[in-house]
C-alpha cells in the first residue's frame, strides 16, 4: 500500500506519532491492573472523544523500553481537526508520553501490517569510575551505563555480521509466552502477516557511533530491518557488548546464528538502553 | 576557613560532592515516612560502614529540586579510602542519586556554614506546539516547558534587577514552617550562620543563556549568590517569566523588592526545572 497520510479528509482512520519514556509503564500492550502506553492512550482518547478504541502500535515495547517516533492507529467517528486532538491528547496525557503528531490517512493503513522498516536505537554510556565519568542521574534511565572499557573496532566488526536475512531465533526470547507471539502474526515486533511463521528477518543497517553528550560519552547502535523478534535488538547489543569487552570473537556470530538456539548468543541488555527510534511506511 | 579537601589524612570529616535527580524524592531533607537524598545517603552510609552520620547538605533542595552537584559533610570513625568509600555508595544508592567525589577534609569544614557562594541553574524548554516543538519525554522531569513565547531582551533586563545585595522577602516562601525556617540558622539555604535573622541576601550574577539540546530550543537562568532564602530562586524565575510573556515589566522589580511582601512579586515556577548547579567555599 501506499502512504497517503495528508489525503485523507473523509477517513475515520487515525495515525499518531508519539514518543515516551517507558521507565514507568508496564510496556506498550495493555494487561489488567498495570499502566501501559497504550491504555493511558485509550483512557485519552476516551475523555477526549467519548470513544475508546484500542491504539494499534507498529509493535510491543517492553517495560522500560522507550520510543522516538512510535506509530499507532485506530478509528474514530467523532470528527475532530488533527491539531485539535494532537493538543488535546497532550494535555490529558502524563509528560512521559507526547503526541507528536495526529493525521488522517487512508482506510487501509494499519500501523503494524502496513510497516515496511523499523529502526532501534540503543544508548550506551561508557563510565570510568577512575576517570570520574559516572552516568549523571539524568540520564540514567534512558542509557545503559556501561562501567567496562569497549573495543570499538570490536564492535563494528560485530555490527556487521547481522547485516542481511537471518534466522535470528538464537536472539529471540525463549520464554514459552514470547515465543508464541513470536510465531503468531500478533508478534511483537515483525513487519506484515507473514504466510508462515518465521524467526528470519532482514537487516537493512547496523552501525555502531560515539556520541558525546552533556553527560558523558555515549556508543550508541542503530539497527534498521524489516521487523524485529521479541527482545532481538537487546539480545543483539548484549551479544555485541561481549564482543567489545573481549568475551567473545565477531568471527563467533556467524556460529550462534546459524545455532538456532537462545543459549548460543550472549546475554540481554537492559531495557533502559533501547529507544523505538522510528517506523517507516510505503516503499 | 580555607579548604583543606586533599591534605587531612588524619581527619575523620569527609566532604562529599553528589548529583541526583529530585523527582521521586520528597527533598533533601530527612522526612519520617518520606524518600529523601539525605536518608538514602544516610542508610547507604551504614549499609558501606556501620556507622549513621547524619549528613550535612549545603542547604535542603526542595522536592523535585535536582543536584549537579551538592555538597555534604559528616564524620565517620572507620578508615576507609576515599575512592572505595565513593564506589561503594555507588553500587549501593540508586542510580538517581551519584557520588560524584568523596574526599577527607579539615575537621573544621561544614558543608552548610564554610560555603561562600551557590549557584543555582534553572532550565526552561520553550514549546512551541504550532512548530511541532514539544517536549520530549525524556527531558520532561529536568525542565518548565513552556509553551508561550518569552521575550529574551527583557528576561535579560528583569535579570540584572536581581544583581547585588537586596532584601528579598518578597521572594521568599511565606508558609509558616519555612519562613521559620528562612529566620533561623538553619535556615533552607543560607550561607553561615547569620548573627540576627535576615532575608537580606547578595547576587553575584544572574544571567540567561539560550542552550540547544538534544530536545530543543532551552533558556536557561543562571544565579550565584552568597545564598538563597527557601523558593527564593522559583520565585525570582517565576517573575521573570511573567515579564518574558509580557504580563509584568523588569521596571516593576524594583518596587517588588522594596515591598518586601510575597505578593508582590510573580509565581513559583516548578520545583522540575530548578538545579543546584555548584557550591564553593574558600575565599
Amino acid at each position: 500500500m501506499t502512504e497517503s497520510a495528508q489525503s485523507a479528509p473523509d477517513s475515520r482512520n487515525w495515525k499518531l506519532t508519539l514518543a515516551y519514556d517507558g521507565t514507568d509503564f508496564s510496556g506498550w500492550q495493555v494487561q489488567p491492573g498495570e499502566t501501559t502506553i497504550q491504555g493511558e492512550l485509550q483512557a485519552a482518547l476516551g475523555r477526549v472523544t467519548g470513544e475508546t478504541p484500542l491504539p494499534q502500535g507498529s509493535g510491543r515495547t517492553d517495560a522500560g523500553v522507550h520510543a522516538l517516533a512510535q506509530v499507532a492507529s485506530f478509528e474514530l467517528q467523532a470528527p475532530i481537526p488533527p491539531q485539535n486532538l494532537q493538543r488535546a491528547l497532550n494535555r490529558i496525557l502524563p509528560p512521559a508520553i507526547r503526541i507528536l503528531e495526529a493525521c488522517l490517512v487512508d482506510s487501509t493503513f494499519h500501523a503494524r501490517h502496513s510497516a515496511t522498516a523499523k529502526t532501534y536505537e540503543y544508548r550506551v554510556l561508557l563510565e570510568s569510575p577512575e576517570r570520574g565519568e559516572i552516568c549523571p542521574p539524568s540520564l540514567a534511565r534512558y542509557v545503559y551505563a556501561y562501567p567496562w572499557p569497549l573495543d570499538l573496532s570490536a564492535l563494528q566488526a560485530a555490527t556487521s555480521c547481522f547485516v542481511g536475512e537471518h534466522d535470528f531465533l538464537s536472539f529471540a526470547a525463549t520464554d514459552p509466552d514470547m515465543a508464541a507471539r513470536t510465531m503468531s502474526d500478533h508478534e511483537a515486533d515483525g513487519v506484515g502477516t507473514l504466510a508462515t511463521p518465521s524467526t528470519i528477518r532482514a537487516i537493512y543497517s547496523s552501525m555502531w557511533e560515539p556520541r558525546k553528550s552533556e553527560g558523558g560519552n555515549m556508543l550508541v547502535y542503530r539497527v534498521r530491518g524489516s521487523g524485529f523478534l521479541h527482545h532481538m535488538v537487546r539480545n543483539i547489543v548484549g551479544t555485541m557488548l561481549d564482543v567489545g569487552r573481549g568475551y567473545r570473537s565477531a568471527d563467533d556470530i556467524a556460529a550462534m546464528l546459524a545455532a538456532r538456539s537462545r543459549s548460543a548468543a550472549g546475554p540481554t541488555a537492559p531495557a533502559r538502553g533501547l529507544f523505538l527510534h522510528s517506523v517507516e511506511y510505503g516503499r
